[in-house]
């Protein structure tokens, strides 16, 4: 069976024909997010569909099911974005807006982050696993959760908010307006600030280095990168932010203990200058003094796309979409 | 049908017997805890138990279930305690060991928190809630969690340690090793001492006052009750407890998105002083922006026994008891 998959972002809309079987992203497709008003967006998501069917030979009534995955807040017995900022989207009824173009195909409405939890658990990391949470590291931080085999998504319908957690009460400001959560401390955004700080007091480093002395060119990887190669800055700004991902994930574990933690974004493929000493920093720090594995995301920038196609498999959660 | 429910602590053994339709405590009674080895105290459990039926006139066939509350961690499935350090029970088989005195009766086991927080559920201030979080704040910071209508054991079974979710990490030093936990900050210990150094510092407080300058006799209520009494220095302490607790509570919304949440343990009789203006601070700080409610536990002291005669009630987690 195909399950086609529309990962909606503020910028671009990814979307895909995912084989239900094992996964496998048949045809994926790509169109900017236009802020036109969402009758236009749901017009041109339509489109795109009805050309990766064409383009691979497939008919509409090949698919199963169709899952929408948006960054925001949902309602999904009634099938309606609640807030979606980055979108423009409130009170928006995307299920009904979507079936004015494919009236017999059962959809799902998710928020993106829990949908790539979900694609990490029916295909990815996650496989096999009841208890898992997945943090997604940009340039904020975000997250879902899978409990108890299901993709959980708070207990008022919500969505989890894990950039939200504290980690420093009292420290950093937050773009969320509190002071100190995981997300002002556990991002490329922190580490590329840090990058920047390097160049703006004069220190002699590779970030530097690369970045002709312009601290505009500074990103989170350049400092990643340079860290592996050895830069004692780099390598010293890269210990600390380790370490305070390993409390964030320490403070996640004392309530949840799970079984897996997936973390995604760009710096997942950061390898082992990142994750061995995560690993070990997280034991060190752990209050159950269990193993469990903190691994990179395998779905990548498709988890999106995979986890809405997967919104149909919610053990029960996604009763009354479509 | 009566549910026999058993709390088992470090100090006392408290039991009791509950009318399933509404939680009655119908009798109850409480022994030593003696650390003599687990069948000593098994044998100690089984004659109270024994007494309390003779002295309401019930028989051993009138009840349905017994349940066992232990502070530690468990193998539900086995009837094992893992770990309980407070009672020197380690691979303990509970559930073989009762049942050689109550052969016929099912029994469960179940971690004291999570208890608690199944008590709340099936007959206090949880009833009629799918998502909830009891937080039991006392020398230390303990709690439990229902999720989607069931107690919520951890991923791996290991409980949840909301004490030990971090809150100021690089903070204060907790008693689990690491630095800035909620349990650092969030205790009555904590009111004690920022109390006591109200007398070290030579301010003049009525805190002081009431323990005749005596360190030694301060602890946390009297705090709450200066408070309540206008002293300045109390208030200024419990101003600062307040807006930490509410930090934590906002941190574990952020991951649960609960509607409600619970605080037992002695702080919880506190009243508005504590109450007020707790939920006006999680509510500023709430990256969700509603409404849920902070209320007092309803069960206080007996919660564990209440609790543990409803272990046979999980919502079909507790699959294989007795």
């Amino acid at each position: 069976m195909i399950r086609a998959g529309v990962d909606i972002g503020g910028t671009k809309i990814k979307l895909g024909l995912v084989k239900e079987e094992d996964g496998t992203l048949m045809a994926k497709g790509k169109i900017p997010f236009v802020h036109e008003g969402y009758k236009v967006v749901f017009g041109q998501i339509a489109a795109e569909l009805n050309r990766l069917l064409e383009e691979t030979g497939h008919s509409i009534e090949e698919v199963g099911s169709m899952g929408l995955a948006v960054p925001g807040s949902i309602d999904r017995e009634q099938g309606r974005v609640i807030h979606a900022h980055n979108l423009d989207f409130h009170d928006v009824p995307a299920v009904v807006e979507i079936k004015r173009h494919f009236p017999r195909i059962p959809v799902y409405l998710g928020n993106d982050a829990n949908a790539a939890a979900l694609g990490e658990l029916c295909c990815g990391a996650f496989r096999g696993y009841r208890t898992a949470v997945l943090l997604t590291i940009g340039t904020g931080v975000g997250g879902g959760i899978i409990c108890e085999g299901k993709m959980f998504n708070g207990g008022q319908d919500h969505g989890v908010e894990l950039g939200h957690m504290m980690l420093k009460y009292g420290g950093l400001r937050c773009s969320c307006g509190n002071y100190g959560c995981v997300e002002a401390y556990c991002t490329a955004t922190w580490l590329m600030e840090e990058g920047r700080k390097l160049i703006d007091d004069g220190k002699k480093s590779l970030v530097g280095e690369r970045a002709q002395g312009n601290p505009q060119k500074v990103d989170g990887k350049m400092v990643v990168d340079a860290a592996r190669d050895k830069d004692p800055y780099a390598m010293e700004i890269m210990e600390t932010f380790v370490d305070n991902l390993s409390a964030a994930i320490t403070s996640i574990s004392a309530l949840m203990d799970p079984e897996i933690i997936a973390i995604g974004g760009g710096i997942s493929g950061a390898g082992d200058i990142l994750f061995q000493p995560l690993r070990e920093k997280v034991k060190e720090k752990s209050f159950f003094k269990t193993e469990y594995n903190i691994v990179p995301a395998h779905l990548g920038n498709d988890a999106g796309i995979i986890g809405a196609a997967y919104l149909y498999n919610n053990g029960g959660l996604n009763r009354k979409g479509g």
